[in-house]
């Protein structure tokens, strides 16, 4: 027993850094949302919000569900997932058959493929165009559809890797034109960015709570184009309110409170994207002064950016902490987040970073390749 | 904007109150659970714990989930799933062909059929002895299996009405003696009570940790015996290292920090299991004497209890708020938990309540049993 004490003061490792770790910079909860975390932490305290235990009964969480986050998204259907993750695989299991293929783009995260695998379907990638911008041209959609008459065609939007913004929109229309089911996975700029599945021509957004809408997790959003309701909504026979595909959950615990309390400033900080957008060109422009490569489109249009560092893979080979000198050198000047070990390229977010904090940043790179270039 | 505003400000409204909801009173977070969720509550934060982004770069987390996890199952293998409805499906997903039976208990949750729905499966169902024990005898098993081969059996131990315990060792007796795949749902046994997989028989057991492992959740616990290893965590061709069923995921946001926290605190407080018996089995009887009657199995052996309670419904016919009277007047004397409209029959569960808060309880149904039959 004595062992499992340790479970009991685990702390955070990158607490007070400016932490630059794409997966995190659009998670961190709101003055609302940690308020809210405290005040529903218990497991399934969310239900007294109401008398009842159904959905149907809490006018509140029924409101958000049914109103809020539909428009939010600019679809007609809104439902909570188990992530982003699964989000997907709701609608590959519910829309598609096994042994049937889909197209998703050369930049797609890993869980596109493991959702598919799990759905049993067969993947055709729409490549990128290498490097160093990496870009998705969606017209090359159009003679892979041709050729495999995919029951679906998905695009991320944008990628996790160099964070590009393809034109999901010209693809919105690709998608009606060849009668292809749509699907945008939204990870990364749901919550960020103003997104509208009706605009974009999609027939589902996919969105990651945890990742970018200020939202403790694990927690993920679906936006569903109404033509879409009777497959994916489908009820159970035995239990005729019940959705199976979502197994008749509608409520998620701790995370709900915690996205409904940050749900104002949210629709509020997607309204400033422009300005995410011209610190993260601005940040690229002070890197490549360095030395340092942004990779993905340029001018860059998201917060989410990777560059190729040769010059620090230089220093590492001659460095006593080798690899892991950049990691060491960033932390005793307060930032974290980029991953350890990494020496010739990596990523990084801007979003909801101070151009106060990023001069901090530039700095230390500036500092860190100055001082061991001396040696 | 306005109208979201009101999100900002949730409150819980059971807060101080005597809380006798079953879903609730094992999902309370301990002290050290309490600091976690604080620390670990942004979106992603548990990635700050180690310098790497997965599991294996995670010491404390890999052993939590590949040595002590399984010490505590009882069971060779552990996962974390999206909750235990999902982890039912991961097994029926994996493990059974759709249009294949599966035989279930007559006393089964409701998300066990929205699981086989979504999986495709045949349900059949085994009886259970109806009013006033609704006990489900493990031998009526047998013929069914023979008469239906099914690709899997699976029990609710204890079922979520009556905090039923049938005999889960039996049953696995005779799963072996069939060879037929059994699971065993303890979304409420688990982190209650002491249970293992291996003494039980059982190929799989589920657990909830926002039921019943004093977690914020949503988070489910799967025990797996390692002969399906291969099946059920069979890997994804391209990432060699991501299991498919679980969508590559091995990391559950912040409620994994709270389940971490708490754990030590569970694995002691299942030890204490009988006192928790002795006080249900004395609660039962104190209702009993008011005239209020016990279902399911007597003596009882969970905190779960169902009540049928012709005496209040009496009093409904006649009270002005109705059949709301009951929620009301127990609201006044700080209790909750109970079904608001319910007067005929209630569940409500006792665990981790003291005896003094109980008898407060016993108090106040007595009160408003007298108080109103005065009128």
């Amino acid at each position: 027993m004595q062992n499992l004490k340790k479970f009991e003061n685990l702390e955070r490792k990158n607490k007070g850094l400016i932490n630059l770790n794409p997966i995190q910079t659009g998670g961190k909860l709101t003055k609302a949302a940690k308020k809210a975390l405290v005040e529903f932490g218990d497991g399934y305290s969310v239900y007294d919000i109401s008398p009842g235990l159904e959905l149907m009964e809490m006018p509140l969480i029924k409101k958000f569900i049914q109103e809020d986050l539909p428009n939010f998204l600019g679809a007609d259907i809104a439902r909570l997932t188990f992530g982003a993750r699964e989000g997907i695989f709701n609608v590959m299991h519910s829309i598609i058959k096994p042994g049937d293929i889909i197209l998703v783009d050369g930049n797609r995260h890993y869980t596109t493929i493991t959702a598919a695998e799990r759905a049993g379907l067969k993947i055709v990638e729409v490549p990128n165009s290498e490097e160093p911008e990496y870009k998705i041209n969606v017209e090359d959609y159009k003679n892979l559809i041709k050729k495999h008459k995919p029951a679906m065609i998905l695009l991320t939007y944008p990628d996790g890797n160099y964070g590009n913004l393809p034109d999901a929109k010209k693809l919105g229309e690709i998608a009606a034109e060849f009668k292809t089911p749509y699907l945008l996975n939204c990870a990364y700029s749901i919550g960020r960015m103003p997104i509208s599945a009706k605009d974009i021509g999609a027939d589902f957004v996919i969105g990651s709570c945890h990742k970018s809408m200020a939202c403790s997790g694990i927690l993920g959003i679906l936006g569903i184009n109404k033509k879409w309701e009777k497959t994916l909504l489908r009820k159970s026979k035995i239990y005729s309110e019940k959705e199976i595909e979502f197994l008749g959950s509608e409520l998620r615990g701790t995370a709900i409170a915690t996205l409904m309390a940050s749900f104002p400033e949210v629709s509020e900080r997607i309204q400033k994207w422009i300005e995410e957008v011209e610190k993260a060109q601005w940040f690229s422009k002070e890197m490549e002064k360095l030395g340092l490569k942004q990779l993905g489109e340029k001018p860059h249009q998201h917060d989410l950016m990777c560059f190729k560092t040769e010059p620090f893979y230089e220093i590492s080979k001659k460095h006593s902490k080798g690899r892991f000198f950049l990691y060491s050198e960033l932390k005793k000047r307060g930032i974290a987040g980029i991953m350890p070990g990494l020496t010739k390229m990596f990523k990084l977010s801007t979003f909801e970073i101070s151009k106060e904090e990023l001069e901090k940043v530039i700095g230390a790179f500036k500092e860190i390749l100055e001082m061991n270039n001396e040696k």
